[in-house]
Formats: structure tokens, sequence, C-alpha cells
């Protein structure tokens, strides 16, 4: 991809001020455990959908401070020179393990691990949290709309109305990961390979004397598959008989019957059924109906409880900012350090807000199938050390309800973090946007429909181990000396 | 700015595969009047603060097609060879007007005009909508808040939450031209001048093995304005206490007195007060409070309301997002086109919805301030050849209530949009960071307190001149035929 930005100094100044400080008293080195987890998922859902690994990817290779940025820091006046010194040479020489893109998440569970010397793990807290949180964002918001749309394609319009640049493109390539078929931003396709769709706005049609001739010319110039917007002036008065006329003149002469209609205002039930009708009394029953016009999981799903007679949506604002619930809330929390031993010393930060205290230690999360199904029924986090679940009967329990408890037995353990860098060098294949979107289809599949379904979503068990949870308490009993 | 990206990919392919229909139908070269304007303010403000100039400026110097995008163009196979031709020596060759950054904003009034031939006035469509919208509500959001602050500074905190890595670095901008004093966006500074803050995480603190340790530390290292943060354990019973006791110890001995605390979690009301009052008691009321967790214009208004002792506010989330209302509705509208003559044609977009309908023609927008008082009584927006208002008496009145009429007496007209592109020239200086914050600053003041309040704000008057409401009346009577 060209135009790559290097985004080390996209980081908060605190990282900066703290890394100086780390250096000078000797704590730069220690070993640190860093997860990035997410506390709700946005809109009530049952799940989110993770996305953001690969910007992350990319930003790491990248990580270096060049001679502008030192310059920069110099001049502030507060670092000492052995830092900036440091700097000029700093890489990432950690390791991280992520969850895929696409992967379906919960509360509570880390969707990815640092395990790097302070400074650098502290250092990439703003990058990774900015790109995790956005992307996951608008994949689950997007996961979200494309199953209410029941099979029907959904296509990503809403660069226009983007938080940025990053919020369109990054947007876009989410949106397609977790289910949309199309995207209308080009620079999309051409970095993502997020397939491009588009036709014309309602200027095309102003700028000819009148509507039919706007029409005609379109289906001229671009016959196979000509999608005509219709409601510049009056949808079934005007725009509906105009394009029917351009189709029958054009097309059909030229035996092409893959063309459709786009409505873009109104009352989009009623004029869908209407228009439906007036396209199949005139012999153009492939002429598909796609609308477009602030469209959401609700309002889609209301259109077609009523009926409409719509084949694909445009689906813009209300999907690329994810408006009724815009922010994705992961943290990035340290949960344990590595003693000059060698030994992990489990750390945790305590809250008055039970949802806010931190779970300790370096940890691996499974995954558990119920194999008669195929279906997820829990995940576990555990103590990276312990033995995965072999298939033995397990015991569940709820962790801050520890008397919910349920032993599963049939089911396979995945694990779902996977190493993305040993040692600062990556060591997993990044996939293709199209095998992310596969995987996540394949993965949402697995899920209950109770944990799909938009009001009271079932919550799904996100247990700890026994030893994990051990450990916890024992931390909450005795915390760390303030 | 080093890694300046070209843009120009980022655009709708409906904007590709219209230019190339207007190229071949021999439409490319007709001009073209297309206004940028909003209809509503969000959170039911009563005006927005424009911004995003800078990033359109940006944008349109560099707009121009490489080899890549070509080649990757050609591979979609819809596009002539003679509409490849012609973008390889594409470049922007026309006007525009805009809004200076920081300026406030009313419904339906242009923000931007764009007059160029048909194919470069459609194709930065998405771009220009895109930094509009993004920055405008980002900066509107952003002066809510600073006013709700009362004079306290704000610092922007948001880039882990912000949509994308453009949604943080060009919110950080927005926010510091919309009045925050600082951001936490180390590239938004290098890049923007966007003054940086930051000390320390929660993570700091637990790296030492105890809280006072972490403080001394930091105090040792960074003395002056040292800000501890004071929630990782326990404020009232730890973190204050730790924190006295490192001025005292560290700080006060070097006779330094400028020192802060941060309260990121729990009640911050009545943390802040009893926090005062301890570092009253212990002889620090040179120590600032600066509290952050969430907050927005309505709970920063509220903790001041209860007597919050609050220096100063880090606010991240619902800024950087517009978390409340996080999509800035403008939209791009064709209003008029030039006939081989040279004469200028309105154009009108018909809706069911009136306010759906547009305002046609080329037009020029004034902002009358009455004389005695300084502030801004109504914007005005005129055909763009008819006499600017001179002070004569002028009779406005409501475009849809036309029985609402007013005369205005005492006044100075001042045109809003400047010229910023002639002929594809850049032609007006682009002002620094701080002279647009300043100018914000001081056309906020000149509005009446009734504008700026957040309930029910009154709303501003933006009314047509008699000529161009007639026009648009003409149009609306008989449209241009469907």
């Amino acid at each position: 991809m060209k135009h790559q930005v290097n985004y080390t100094m996209l980081c908060d100044f605190y990282e900066l001020t703290m890394a100086n400080g780390y250096l000078r008293t000797g704590l730069g080195d220690r070993i640190c455990y860093f997860d990035l987890f997410f506390r709700t998922v946005p809109d009530g859902g049952g799940f989110a959908i993770a996305a953001g690994l690969e910007s992350v990817v990319n930003y790491i290779k990248g990580l270096s401070f060049d001679e502008e940025d030192l310059e920069y820091l110099r001049g502030k006046g507060c670092f000492s020179p052995e830092f900036l010194d440091y700097l000029r040479t700093f890489r990432f020489t950690g390791d991280i393990w992520a969850v895929p893109e696409g992967t379906p998440v919960f509360p509570g569970e880390p969707l990815l691990i640092v395990r790097a010397p302070a400074i650098q793990a502290q250092f990439i807290e703003t990058f990774l949290l900015l790109s995790v949180n956005h992307q996951s964002l608008i994949a689950t918001k997007s996961n979200r709309i494309v199953r209410a749309a029941q099979g029907r394609p959904v296509a990503e319009f809403g660069s226009r109305r983007a938080q940025g640049a990053a919020g369109a493109l990054m947007g876009a390539r989410a949106s397609c990961i977790a289910g949309c078929s199309a995207t209308a931003c080009t620079m999309a396709d051409l970095y993502y390979g997020c397939a491009v769709t588009g036709t014309m706005a309602h200027s095309w049609v102003q700028m000819f004397d009148d509507e039919y001739t706007a029409f005609r010319t379109y289906c001229q110039l671009y016959p196979h598959g000509a999608t005509l917007l219709v409601d510049t002036y009056n949808v079934l008065d005007s725009g509906v008989p105009n394009a029917i006329r351009a189709f029958r003149e054009v097309l059909l002469p030229q035996g092409i019957t893959d063309c459709a209609i786009r409505i873009d205002s109104g009352d989009l039930a009623y004029l869908s059924r209407r228009a439906r009708a007036m396209l199949d009394q005139a012999g153009l029953s492939g002429c598909k109906i796609t609308v477009s016009n602030a469209l959401d999981e609700y309002l889609i799903r209301d259109l077609l409880a009523q009926g409409a007679c719509i084949d694909s949506f445009g689906v813009g604002e209300r999907l690329i900012t994810s408006k009724s619930d815009p922010v994705f809330g992961g943290v990035y929390k340290l949960a344990a350090v590595e003693g000059p031993d060698g030994v992990i010393q489990p750390r945790i930060k305590i809250s008055e807000n039970p949802a806010k205290i931190t779970t300790p230690h370096f940890k691996a999360v499974y995954r558990l199938f119920e194999k008669s199904s195929g279906k997820a029924m829990a995940d576990l986090v555990a103590l990276h050390d312990e033995l995965p679940p072999q298939g033995q009967p397990l015991e569940l329990f709820d962790p801050n309800a520890t008397w919910k408890r349920k032993t599963v037995r049939d089911y396979t353990a995945v694990p779902l973090l996977i190493p993305v860098f040993k040692n600062g060098v990556q060591v997993c294949r990044l996939p293709s946007l199209q095998e992310s979107r596969a995987y996540c289809k394949a993965q949402v599949e697995r899920l209950w429909d109770e944990v799909k379904r938009f009001e009271n979503p079932h919550t799904y068990y996100v247990d700890l181990s026994q030893k994990l949870w051990t450990v916890k308490q024992q931390m909450l009993q005795k915390p760390v000396s303030p």
C-alpha cells in the first residue's frame, strides 16, 4: 500500500513522559504484560466483532522515530539526552498475541496481549486502542446491520459522514470483514480489496434537461447492472416510469435484464412495494430495488417486517460512525510484570466499581465448542501455563457469582489468541480481507441465536479457570500495598 | 508536514462513473455551482463551529491520479480510454469560497461554495464533506464543552477512543480551534501545533512497589507542574496523602509550588472538595485539581453547579467522537449551472420534505452585526451579484413564514465567505491554529447568550434576500421538468 503513514508519534504524551521516567529509574527493560479488553458490547448486543489487527501489525512494524520527531521532543525540554538517544534506535522487540480479525468476542476477555519491556509495552497503548476500538466498533455495528438484512446485500455508503479519512477507509474495511458486500469508497477497494460500487447522485439527474434523458444516457454508458436513482423529482410519478422507459428502450433490445433502481428518500416500504408492482407489470421482474437514507439495523428490520420489496441496502452515516453507540470502550491494562528472576508477578487495578477491577496475570483464552452442535458454549480465561482443557468434564462458574456452576462435557477447546509477534518479528500471516470475511461469517454462525438477538441477548459465559480465579481473589484480599 | 497522504482516491465510486459519463456526453466542462451546507445543529445547539478548511485546501492542491490509480481504474472495465487519459492530467481549476475555520455557522447557509467544471466540482464531493463534517462536528462539540467549563482549561484526551487515526489527529486540531487549551495527542502538536500535555497512567503507579515511591520518583523527574494521578488505589485514603507527601518532600524544598493532582474515577464533586481541603490544610493551596472520566458539557456543568473544586478538565471519548450526536449532516448540492452563453441557470432539488428543498443559485452570505452591541443579529443569503447591504434599513423575513418580518438598522454587514481558490490557485493564506482559535473565541463572543444556551436556544435568523427568495419561489412553482 502506498501512502503508508508512520504513526509512531500518534501517542499520548504521557507515554513519552513515563518512558523517559522508566529509562531514568532503571525500569525500562522490566518485562510487562498488558491486556487489551473491553467491558460492554455496543448497542447492548450479545457480542462484538474484533477488528483492527492489520493496522496494529503495520504500526508495530513501522515503529521508529525520525530526526524530526527527536528534534520536536528535544524542544519540549523535559526529556533527558539519554532518552532521546534511546529513541533513535527504538523498535518493538516484544511479543503480541491477538484474536484474528472477524472473531466474535465478549466482555472481560483479552483480545490482545502484549509482553514487552515496560517502555515499549506502555508506548504502544494509544495506537493499539485506537485501532482496535475503532475497527471493532464498526465491525460490530456492520455485523448487526448485515444480520438484520437477512441475506440481502448491504453496501457501506458512509464516507462523507465518517469521522475523518481513516474513519472512512478503515471503517469500510471493517464493515467488509463483518459482512458488508461492498463499499462506495474507492480507496478502500484500491487499498484493501473491498468491492466498490456506485452509480449516480441526484446531481447527475439535475445536469440533464430532463430525468428520462439522464436515465437513458446512463443506461447507454453502463448497460450492465445500471442502477437509476429515481427520487430526484417524484419516485412513482416520474422516477420509476422514466426508469422503466430507459430500461425498455436501451437495455431490453440488447437482451440485458440485470438492472436496478435506487430509492433514497420517502416511505421506503410503500414506495418499494409500489415500484415493484410497476416494474413487474412492465416485464422487468429482473430489475432489483435498492434503498438508502439513514438506515440502520432497526429500520432495516422494520422495513422487512412491513413486507417492503427490497433486494439490497445502502447504509451510510449510522454504520460508519456507529451512530447509536459511537464508542468502543476497549482498555489496556497492566496484568503482570516479570521480576529480575524471570518470575511473573501478577498486577491488579482495584476500583470501588467491581466492573473496573482488572483480572491479573498472563493469560490464555479458550473457546469451548459443543461437539454435537458445533456451537460456542463458553470462553475460558486461564493462566498461560495451565494445561488447556482436553475434553475432560470441566466445571465452569461465574467469576462474580460463584454458586452459578455448570459442568460442560463433549466439547472442543480452541485457543482464541494466536501469536502475532515473537521477539519483535511478525510470526503470523495476515489473512486477506475475503478470508477474514469468511471466517467472521463462519464464527458468527457458531453462536447460538440467543446470543445474537438485538433485545436482551443471552449473556455468553466468559469464565475464569479455578487457578486464575484464586490468584485474583488472593490479590483482592491482599492487594499490592499503596 | 511529512506523511502527507494523497486522498484523491478517497472518493465515492459514483463520482468516477458520473465523471466518465460527463466526459462522454460533453457535459464535463459545464460550469457548475455546488453549495456545502447543513440542516441541523448537533445536540440541538444554536450554532455550529465550521472547521475542516485546511484539510480541504491540502486535498485540492494535491488532487491528481498516479499510474497506480489509473491502472486500478482501468481494471474496473467500465471507464473509457479517453476518460483515463483525461484523469492523467486532472487538476482542480475552479473557484472555492468558504467561511474561515472557527466561524460560528447556522443551518441553511453555505459554508463553502464550489464553482468548477462539472467533473471537478462533482468529484471532490466526498472528501469535502468528510473533512468539513468531521471537523465541524468535533469543533462544535468542543466549543460546547469549553463553554460549560466557564473559563477553566479543557484538554482533549480522546485519541484512544477516536474513530481512526485522522479522527484522533484532526479531531484534536478541531478541538483546539474551538477552544480546548491542550491535547494529549503528541502528533497533533507536532503537525498542527496543538499544545500537548500528559503526565502518567495508572500503570506508572503500578510499576513501583508503592504509590508514594511512584509519586516521589515522578516529582523528582518532572518537578515543574508535576501532576499526580491519585486514584489507582484510593483517592482520599492513599492517593492524596501520598501526593501531599511527595510534593512536600520533593517540590517545596526547591521552592516549587505549581503542581496538580488528577482524579480519574469516583464521585468527582465529592472527591475534589475533600481533596481541596486536604491540600489547603497541607499548605498546598497552589496545587491544582484536574479531573477526567467520560466527561461532557452536561457533566461539567453539573460538577460546577455542585461546587466541585476543579481547576481544569480532561475530556476524552465524548468529545473526540461527539458521542451524544456523532454525525454532522453537511450536504453538497448542485445550486446552478452556467449555460454555453455564460448565463447562470439556477438549479433546485425538490423534496416532499420541505426541509430538504435546496435554495438555488450562486449566492453570497452576509452576517449583520448590530453596531451598538457588536452582536450578530442575522445572516442574509443573497444572490452573488446583489449589492451588499450598506447599512440602509433592511427588511428581513423568515423564508418559510414570510409574515415574520423585521427591519434592521444600525448594522454592519460582513461577508462570511472568503475566496480560497481562484482558477485552481490558492488565493487565501491559511491562518495558524492559534489565529483560528482566537478568531473562533471572538466570533462566539459576538453571539447573544440566547443563541449559546444548551436548552432550546434561540433560532438565529438566516434569511434570504427578496431577490433570492423570489427566484426560489418561481422555481418551486415551475421546477425543471422531470
